[in-house]
C-alpha cells in the first residue's frame, strides 16, 4: 500500500496555508448533533465548552438548534464561508460536504472519520476522492481519521474536547494517534507543560508529518517539536524537514512500528509504511532529534526540557533517606551514560559536621539517614549538597509515606520549599522523585498529599518525576 | 573493607537456629520507648498494634509504664528468657544488651542500630565484638543496620510497623535495605501478593543472604524467594545456595552495586562489596535466577507469578481501544523477546463480522475502535481473542479517562466483569494495564474509580499494571 497523497498531486510548503487553518477565525461543524456518544455531540459540546473564539456554525440537515443555537441545513446556507470545516461524520457521506467545501473556498478541512485507506481498497479510494476535491477546491486537509487540532490561541479543540493549558505555551504535538494528542496533552497539563498547538493528523492524507514540522519549524510560537509517528509519507523528504527544525528547535520524536507486528498495526491504522526500525534509528540520531518511547516517557523529556533544556550537565548528585534508594539510582544513573562523581573535599567535610549521625552515609550518593532529618539539618545538609562544584544537577528522592510519617504535610511542605529557595539561590537544577507507596485505606489521602506537594515543587521551579527510572531516562535524554 | 564475620566463626548452616527466630514465641523489646520519633516508640507501637502472638516484653531502664503496660529495667528481670530480643537502641550501647543475651541464653537479636562496619574502623570492631558474643552466647543475630523481621503467622512485625498481608503467602522477602523491605511490603500489599516472611537483615554481619536463603528453601511455606542484595559475604557458597534454591523454588534478585558509584554507596550503605556486574548477571542467569531492578519491577514479577506461574507463553493476544495503543505496544513486545502472532484464520474472520465499524482494525494488535464499544460487542469480541489459538495470553489495554467518559463506572465494571469471565472460561491469562490520564479536579476522583477496578480485578484472577511497557516487562521476565 502506498501512500495516497502523490497519486494526486504534491503541493510545495505553504506556512500561510496551514497557519490559516490552525488560526482560524471561524469554524463549521458538519454533523453537529445532540446525541450522546456521537463524534458529532462531542466536539460540538467541546468547541461551545471551551468556547472557540470566533463564530462556530453547526451544519445538520436533521436538527434546528442544538444548545440554544441555530443549526445550518448545510454549508451553502451559512451566513458567511468559515476559514475551517469540522467534518465529523462518517467517510461515505464526507464526499459531498468536500464538494460544498470547494465550491465556498473555505481554507481548511478536518475530517475525523476513520474508513479510508486504512481499511484497504475501497476507503483508498475514497481517500483519493477527497485529495482531488481538495486540489479543486484549493482548500488542504487534515487527517482523515483524526482528532483534529487543540490551539490555546482560538481555543480550536480537540476531539474528545478538553482544555489542556491554561496559557499558549512553546511545545508542538503532532500525533498519528488521536488517543495520543489526548493523552499526551492531558498528562502535560498536570506538569504545567503549555502548547503552541496540537494536531492529531491521522492518515496525513493531504498534510503530512512533513508539512507540520516545516510549518512548526517557521512558527515563532513553537520552540520543541513534540512528535507521535507511525510512518512518513516520503522518508528523504520528512529527513529533511527534520534536520532543518533540528537547526533552530528541540525535537522529540516518538516512532512506532519498528516491529513486524507493529508494522501490521500500522497498516490498518493509519495506512503508513512503518518503515525498517534500524533506519529510522539511525536518522533520528544523525538528526540530532531526541527519540523517546510512550506518553510517559515523551512527557518526562518535555518536562525536562522546559526547566532544564538541552543538555543541562550529566553529573548527577544524588540524595535521600535510606542507603538502597541511593545506591539503586547510582546503579542507574551509570547505566544511561550519566555520571555520579565524588564529592568535592570540601563538601565532604562540611557535610560530615552536619550529617555526623549513624544512619547517614555521606558520599555521592549521599544518605541523610531519615528521610526527613530535623529541618534545620536537612536545611544544612541540601544547601551544601547543591552547590557542591562537581555535580550539576541534585536529584532528592523522596518516598512519601515514610517522610509523611516523620514530618507531616506540613513538615513535608517546609522541606519542599528550602530544596525549591536552594535551587534558586544555587543556580542548579533540582529534581524531586516523588511517588507514594500507601496501602489500603490510606491511598487516596496520599495521592492527594502527593499531587499538592507536586504543584508545589513544579510551580516553583522543581522538576519532579513519580519514579527514579523515569527521572533518570529524562535526564539522560536531554542530555544526549 | 572484607566482611567481618569470618574473621570470628562462620557457623554452618542450620534451620532450627533460624527458624526459632522467624517463629519467635516470645518477644522483648530494648529500648522500648513512648516518645515519638524513636525507632523504640515505633517498633514498640508497631508490636502492640499488629499483636505480636505471644508476650512482648518491653525493657526500658528509664520507664516504667508505656502504652499501659509494665516497663522492665532490663532483660535480667523478665518473667521469662524470651526467644527473640529487638534491640532498638543506638550502637555503642548495644554491646551491654548482648553481654545479658548472652548470659540469659535467648536465641536471637535483632540489631536495627546502624552505626557498625558500614561507617569503617570503629564500627567494625563493634561488630566484630558483637558476632563474639553471639558465639559465646549460642545466639543469632539479624542485622545490624535493619529493621527486623515481619512475620504473618506470629505477626512479628517490621519497622516502622505495617501489617503487609491478610493471610500467611508463599512468597519470601530478604532484602539489605530497610527501606525496600517496607516498600516491597506495602506494594504487593495492594497486589494481593501474600508473604511467608520478610527479612531485613542489613549488614548481615552473623545471618546473611546464604542462609537466608538456604532458610526458605527448606522452608515448606515458601515457593518464591525475592531479594534485594547489595553484596554477598561469600560469593561462592551464596551461588552455591541460589543454584538450590531455584531447583525447588522460584528466585527473584534485585541486585544493586553495579557500578562505580553504586559500589561505593554499597560499603557505606551496608559495608558489603558489590562485586563485578558482569560476573553477577552471568552467575544469576546460570542459576535460573529472574533477575529485577527496582522496586516496581520486583512487584510487577511477583505478580505475575502468582497469577501465570513460570513461563506461561510468550505469545501475546493485544487488544484495545486505539490504533496507536497497539502498535506501541506489539513495538515493546517483540523488543522484549515475546511475540504478537497473527491471528488464526478463523479467530479473524469471526472478529471482522463482530466489530465490522470503520474505528475498529481487526487483527493482532486488535483495535476495537473507541476504548469500550457497545458492551454485548465488547463481550464478543473478547470471547473470540480470548480463545485464539494462535496465542497464550490475552493484555487488554484500558485508559481509564476514555472508558470512563463512554461508559461510566458501572459500564467499566461490566466490561471488566466481562474479561474475568474470559480468562476463567478460556483457561488463559488475562491481563489489564490500566492507568488514568485524568487532569486538574478530576484526579482524585479517577484515582478512587481506579483502585476499585483494579481490586475487582486482581480478585478475580486478572493481571493489572499501570502502564504497558510495566506489563510487556513482566511478561518477558517471567518467561525467561
Amino acid at each position: 500500500m502506498s501512500p495516497t497523497k502523490k497519486d494526486v498531486v504534491t503541493l510545495p510548503f505553504d506556512f500561510t496555508e496551514i497557519d490559516a487553518i490552525v488560526n482560524a477565525r471561524s469554524l463549521a461543524i458538519v454533523g453537529a448533533s445532540a446525541k450522546p456518544v456521537k463524534f458529532g455531540s462531542l466536539f460540538t459540546a467541546s468547541q461551545l465548552t471551551y468556547g472557540f473564539s470566533g463564530p462556530v456554525y453547526l451544519v445538520n440537515p436533521g436538527e434546528s438548534e442544538i444548545m440554544g443555537r441555530k443549526v445550518y441545513p448545510d454549508l451553502r446556507s451559512l451566513p458567511e464561508v468559515p476559514d475551517l470545516v469540522c467534518s465529523t461524520i462518517p467517510a461515505h457521506r464526507s464526499m459531498d460536504i468536500l464538494r460544498d467545501c470547494a465550491g465556498l473556498g473555505v481554507k481548511g478541512v478536518i475530517i475525523m472519520a476513520a474508513g479510508f485507506r486504512e481499511i484497504g481498497e475501497g476507503g483508498e479510494a475514497l481517500e483519493q476522492e477527497a485529495l482531488r476535491l481538495a486540489r479543486e477546491g484549493g482548500f488542504r486537509i487534515v487527517g482523515p481519521n483524526c482528532f483534529g487540532i487543540y490551539n490555546p490561541r482560538n481555543r480550536l479543540t480537540l476531539l474528545p474536547g478538553h482544555d489542556f493549558s491554561s496559557t499558549p505555551g512553546n511545545v508542538a504535538f503532532i500525533s498519528q494517534s488521536g488517543g495520543f494528542s489526548v493523552h499526551v496533552g492531558r498528562q502535560c497539563k498536570t506538569l504545567g507543560i503549555d502548547f503552541s498547538a496540537i494536531i492529531s493528523y491521522g492518515n496525513g492524507a493531504d498534510l503530512d508529518e512533513t508539512d507540520l514540522v516545516r510549518y512548526f519549524t517557521a512558527d515563532p510560537q513553537t520552540e520543541i517539536i513534540a512528535g507521535y509517528l507511525e510512518g512518513a509519507s516520503d522518508g528523504r523528504l520528512f529527513m529533511q524537514a527534520l534536520k532543518e527544525a533540528a537547526v533552530h528547535k528541540t525535537v522529540v520524536l516518538w516512532k512506532v512500528g519498528k516491529s513486524e507486528s507493529s508494522a501490521r498495526a500500522v497498516i490498518s491504522h493509519t495506512g503508513s509504511l512503518a518503515g525498517s526500525a534500524a533506519i529510522w534509528q539511525g536518522m533520528l540520531r544523525q538528526s540530532g532529534v531526541i527519540e523517546v518511547s510512550g506518553v510517559d516517557e515523551l512527557c518526562d523529556v518535555l518536562l525536562a526540557l522546559k526547566h532544564l533544556g538541552r543538555k543541562p550537565g550529566r553529573r548527577l548528585m544524588l540524595c535521600g533517606g535510606g542507603g538502597g534508594l541511593g545506591t539503586y539510582a547510582a546503579d542507574l544513573a551509570e547505566e544511561a551514560g550519566l555520571e555520579v562523581p565524588s564529592l568535592a573535599d570540601d563538601s565532604l567535610a562540611r557535610l560530615r559536621e552536619i550529617l555526623n549521625t549513624p544512619g547517614a552515609a555521606v558520599g555521592n550518593p549521599l544518605d541523610i539517614g531519615a528521610p526527613l532529618i530535623h529541618l534545620p539539618v536537612f536545611e544544612a545538609a541540601m544547601r551544601k549538597a547543591a552547590v557542591n562544584p562537581s555535580t550539576d544537577i541534585l536529584v532528592f528522592d523522596v518516598a512519601l509515606n515514610f517522610a509523611y510519617g516523620l514530618g507531616g504535610e506540613e513538615g513535608l511542605n517546609a522541606a519542599m520549599d528550602m530544596l525549591i529557595h536552594m535551587g534558586q539561590e544555587s543556580g542548579k537544577p533540582v529534581v524531586v522523585v516523588l511517588y507514594s507507596r500507601a496501602i489500603g485505606s490510606e491511598d487516596i489521602f496520599f495521592e492527594e498529599v502527593l499531587r499538592r506537594l507536586q504543584t508545589r515543587l513544579l510551580e516553583g521551579g522543581v522538576l519532579v518525576y513519580p519514579s527514579m527510572p523515569r527521572a533518570i531516562r529524562a535526564l539522560a535524554l536531554v542530555n544526549a
